[in-house]
This record gives C-alpha cells, sequence and structure tokens, in this order.
C-alpha cells in the first residue's frame, strides 16, 4: 500500500510500504476514508534532521475497520471509525477519568514506529479503547468535521475547558490556524461573550468571525497585549486558548490574561521554560492544558457535529489524493492553505 | 518610634522613624501587637543591593487600631484586627471576587514607599477594604495562630487551592518552610489523604507530621522524584504545593506531578521561566497559583482557628523584642528558627 514518509525538513514522500497486519489481539486494521496533515506535522516539515529510515506521517483519519484481533470487542470489520491522534486502552485509571492522552499504555499514530495515517490504511493498536463507531456512512456529507474529532476540534475544545471558558467569558485565541480556529468553535459553544482572534491571515480571519470571533488582533507581541486590553476595559482576558507553542505566543498569552485568569496551552511547546514566570505568578494566572484527550470528547461533540450545531470542518479547504501530500505540506507551511483533507483512495 | 530598615543583604537596623499619621481620609493607624519575619524576607536579606535609603520591612502582623480617617466605617479604635501582606480596596471587581491581591489599588506593606509592619505601628491605606476585625483581645492565647492569618496560613491555603486538594487526593509538599508547613495544614484540612512533605531539617519535619503529613522525603532532585514516584504507585501526586520558588523545586515539583495533576505556587519566583515547559505539557499539568488573597480566607481560617482545629501559630518556634528582629533574620537563614514572632511592645 501506499503511505507518506518524512526524511527530513521539506522531504515528503509517498512510497510503497507493506500493507499493516494484526500482531496483538487487540489490533483492528483500518482503511482510511479521509487523514489530513496537521499544523504540528509542520514542525518536523521546517526542522526536521535528515533520516534514512524516515518517519512514518499522519494521526488524524476517519477511516473503516477491515479486520480484527482476537480480543476485540467494540468494533467490527465494515465499522465507520473516528481514530483520536493517540491510542489508549480505555481501562486504565487515567482512560477511566477521561484523560487517554496519559493511559498508561498510550502511543502517538505516527511516532515510535507506529504507522502514520497519511496512507491507505493502519494497525490500530489498543482498537477497543481508541477507536469510536461513528453513525453514519463512509461517504457522509459530514465527513471533513467527523474527521477533525479526531484532533483538531477535540484539542480547541481543550484548550478552552483548560482555559475555564465559561458563559459570559471573555476568551482570546492566539493562533489562527485549524485549532485556534476550532478554540472559537469550542468558546462560543461553551457560551463566552467576547472572542478574540489573534492572527493576520484573511481567509483564517474570515473563518474565525464566522464561527463566532467577536474581535480581531493582527498586532503582534506588545501591541497586541495593549490592543487586547483596550478591548477588554484595561485587564485582558479570562481565558486565553494557546494554540501555536511558540515562546513568544504563549508570552502574548500570559501577558493577555486578566488576574486570576488561565492559559490553556494546546500548542506543542518549541520551548524548554514557560515564559513569564513572574507574571503569571503576581496575577495568579493559571496555566494548563497539553495533548487533548480528544477521546473522551468525541461523544459530546459528535452530538453537535451530528445536528448541525457546529461544522468544524470548514477549516478544510483543500481536498487532495495521497500523490499530492508532498505539495499538501509546502501549500500548509506557506500558508496557502488553513488545513489540507486527504482522500487516500 | 521604631522600626525595623533593611539597607542591604544582611543589612537589618532598629531605627527611629516619624510616627505614622493619617494620610488619605481611608486610612488607619495600627499599633502592632505581633508582627513577624517571613521567608520571603530573607530573599533580600541574602540577595539586597546596598541602599543610602533602606527599605521598610514587614508585612504580617496583628495589631489594633488607634486612629482612622474619616471616611473609615469598619473598624474603629480599639479594635484588635489582622492586617494581610496586601492592602485593597475591598469594592473593585477584584475584591469582590476574592483575589484582593490583584485589587485595582493593590498595594504591599513594607514596598514602594508603604511602612512595614515590623514596627511599633504603621499606617493601613483603605483600612476598610484591607484589615479584618478579631474577636479577641490582644493578649488572647491564640495570637500565634491569628497572627499566621496574615500571611503563611491563608498562603498555604491558596497553594493548597491552586494545586486542587480534595478528599482523597494524595498531595505533596515542596518546602518545609512556615508556609510548606501551614501547607500540610491546608491539605489535611482540605480532606487529602496522603501528605507528602519534602525537606531535611529535623525540627520541620517533626512539625509536619504533627500537622498532618504522612511521608516525609529528604532527598532532592531525581532521588526525590523516584522517592515521590515509589510512594505513589509510580505516577506521582495529584496535587504538589510549591512553597520555595527556585528552579529546581519547580521542576521538582512539575516532576512529581500525576498526568493531569495540579502544581499551586506560592513560592515567590526567583526565575524569569518556569522550568519544565514540555513534562507539564505532556502530562498536562496545571500549574497555578501567585500571592494569596489572605484576606479572602480569613473568614474561613479564623473559624477553624477559634475553634482549635487548626493551629498554625505552632510554626513561631522564637518570640523576640524589635531590637532582636536583626538576629531573628539571622536566625531564620540559618535555619536555626522555623520563623520568629515579633513583640514590638
Amino acid at each position: 500500500m501506499r503511505a507518506t514518509v518524512m526524511y527530513g525538513a521539506g522531504d515528503v514522500r509517498i512510497e510503497n510500504v507493506p500493507d499493516p497486519s494484526i500482531i496483538e489481539r487487540t489490533d483492528a486494521i483500518m482503511r482510511v476514508v479521509r487523514a489530513c496533515i496537521c499544523g504540528s506535522d509542520l514542525w518536523p516539515y521546517t526542522s526536521m534532521a535528515p533520516s534514512e529510515t524516515g518517519q512514518s506521517m499522519g494521526h488524524e483519519a476517519v477511516g473503516v475497520v477491515e479486520d480484527i484481533g482476537a480480543d476485540v470487542r467494540t468494533v467490527k470489520p465494515g465499522d465507520v471509525v473516528v481514530m483520536p491522534f493517540a491510542f489508549s486502552d480505555g481501562t486504565c485509571e487515567f482512560c477511566h477519568k477521561g484523560l487517554q492522552t496519559a493511559c498508561v499504555h498510550v502511543g502517538f499514530f505516527g511516532n515510535n514506529g507506529i504507522n502514520g495515517a497519511q496512507a491507505e490504511a493502519l494497525r490500530i493498536p489498543l482498537a477497543d479503547g481508541t477507536l469510536f463507531r461513528l453513525p453514519v456512512g463512509e461517504e457522509d456529507a459530514l465527513m471533513p468535521s467527523l474527521l477533525t474529532l479526531s484532533d483538531v476540534m477535540g484539542t480547541g475544545h481543550h484548550a478552552a475547558l483548560a482555559a475555564k471558558v465559561a458563559p459570559g467569558k471573555s476568551v482570546a485565541v492566539v493562533g489562527d490556524g485549524a485549532v485556534g480556529l476550532c478554540g472559537v468553535i469550542a468558546a462560543k459553544r461553551l457560551g463566552a461573550e467576547q472572542i478574540i482572534i489573534m492572527g493576520r491571515h484573511a481567509d483564517r480571519i474570515a473563518l474565525a468571525k464566522e464561527f463566532g470571533a467577536t474581535d480581531i488582533v493582527s498586532e503582534r507581541g506588545a501591541e497586541a497585549v495593549a490592543r487586547v486590553k483596550v478591548l477588554t476595559g484595561g485587564y485582558g482576558v479570562h481565558s486565553v486558548l494557546e494554540c501555536v507553542g511558540l515562546d513568544q505566543s504563549v508570552e502574548t498569552a500570559i501577558a493577555i490574561a486578566r488576574p486570576g485568569g488561565a492559559v490553556g496551552r494546546v500548542g506543542v511547546p518549541q520551548h524548554e521554560a514557560i515564559p513569564s514566570a513572574r507574571p503569571s505568578f503576581y496575577g495568579n494566572i493559571t496555566i494548563g492544558g497539553g495533548p487533548a484527550p480528544v477521546r473522551a470528547y468525541i461523544d459530546e461533540l459528535l452530538l453537535d457535529v451530528l445536528e448541525g450545531r457546529i461544522d468544524p470542518g470548514r477549516v478544510f479547504d483543500r481536498v487532495i489524493g495521497l500523490d499530492e501530500v508532498p505539495d499538501g505540506y509546502r501549500a500548509m507551511n506557506d500558508r496557502e492553505a488553513i488545513k489540507v483533507m486527504v482522500n487516500p483512495s
């Protein structure tokens, strides 16, 4: 079968690789119906050291179960399923608490020898704990939004929860990528009154406004902070969704939170230390977040997708086949596309 | 009157200074009944650059109101009161939410030209919002515990809240100073099942055990982390109270928190950036805390002091007069005393 392998910064290839097969009795084999390219895939795309063996890519997908191991109970061949970006056993104490990304058996697709989803098919470890069966066919019109439940919509929701978004609160979203845009949806869905999107790409800003953003801040650094203060009566926002992961974005996130406010981090940190130890301390600002347990959120978010209350699939503004995946990386990295969906068939 | 002035690292002097007087109509003048030396006073004691004008010291006190400005309504001469380490107006939106340390008119005693409490008397700005009237006389036997409501007991309680301590949880307290010891009291009071005190001073550890600590970890760094993991089934604790403020202590605090756990910071940060950006992210560990709004907590904690359920005043193991304050700093800095109480009369 064909799959995406990255060999270094800017070097993404589509290759023929062995078909996946059941290894453990808890595995399933999933044919990929739709996959996509993630903003976090752009970190290796711009920085990965050359590798002879390469890195299998992709961690977001909706697919159809093709085969299951002897111990799999909750999905069967033919089921249409969401594949969260992390696999988890569904039985440990962290899974029971809804923090599947800290499962004692957790793993991440496209990492540490586990194949990625920008491929025709892949092996799903711990299928019972990982896959979520969908009540739709594989060509359902809602497929783009259902696909976001594998990562970006759940991640935006996680940022909003970590930032303690609640009815009537003021919210700022740092980053106008797909996660930031889903963060706008999540903030609105949780009842935020004011939602400030911080970004500077016209297409993304336009979508953010349709998703519910009430204010736009296109400045950066100190000017962005000053602008948010002006928009919030001088104090800053109650909740900040940090959807970038850079030193400056986290510094800005902390600076625009009002005293007693909270920052929800979902941008994968590209730094060793969290900046602004003193401002965050003196402001009693809570810093939370991390890899989103999207598996835990599917139940709740799926209902809103199925009933049309949210439409996060609109973050996809390009659909490509597998062969075009290398150009899809380039397009996202050049900010030519917000998020690229891959149809491997 | 006599007051404590610090002129540089190790240079603490008792001097004659002008008596305080009403400046604003919202001021009160308070005679100090008991003050004390704070762990945070040891930061300038070990690092302050030489100063010609000096720094007025002390931010914790119980006193008697001697005079009030024309607009003061809630306290009157003769009232015995707790003076929280910060003054606040009691009327702004942050005060109403119980975050008086972010009051729009906040100030800190012994800072920015506001006199300190290691003195015979001092001016209290915003007396109505700041002072808390006590239902006892000035020689009440509970005075040591009442004095802790001005800072360390409220600060330990704040750390416990920020660390999300709750019934049945496992807790670690990093730092065995007076705040850490009060953190043990706070954790037990909030129902923690396991309370690990991390420290290595025999007298403090003994007191921690009497306050409710169930386990002692005297190792540091990686060894301390390993030991806490052993004590908690391999995962770390739900809640960490960070009562030091150094890079290494915060790094340890994050490392011993279990996935999904929380660190409550009350040690004044001595660093620019919070270490362990990635481990805290990947563990979905929440980092909260800051200057405690002790004014908000007096109501609740006072009842427990008055009814004998908590006895935080036991952190004081030395009582001195004003003239002995310089030696009191030395004794705390040498870890000869846990916390020194000052009786200026």
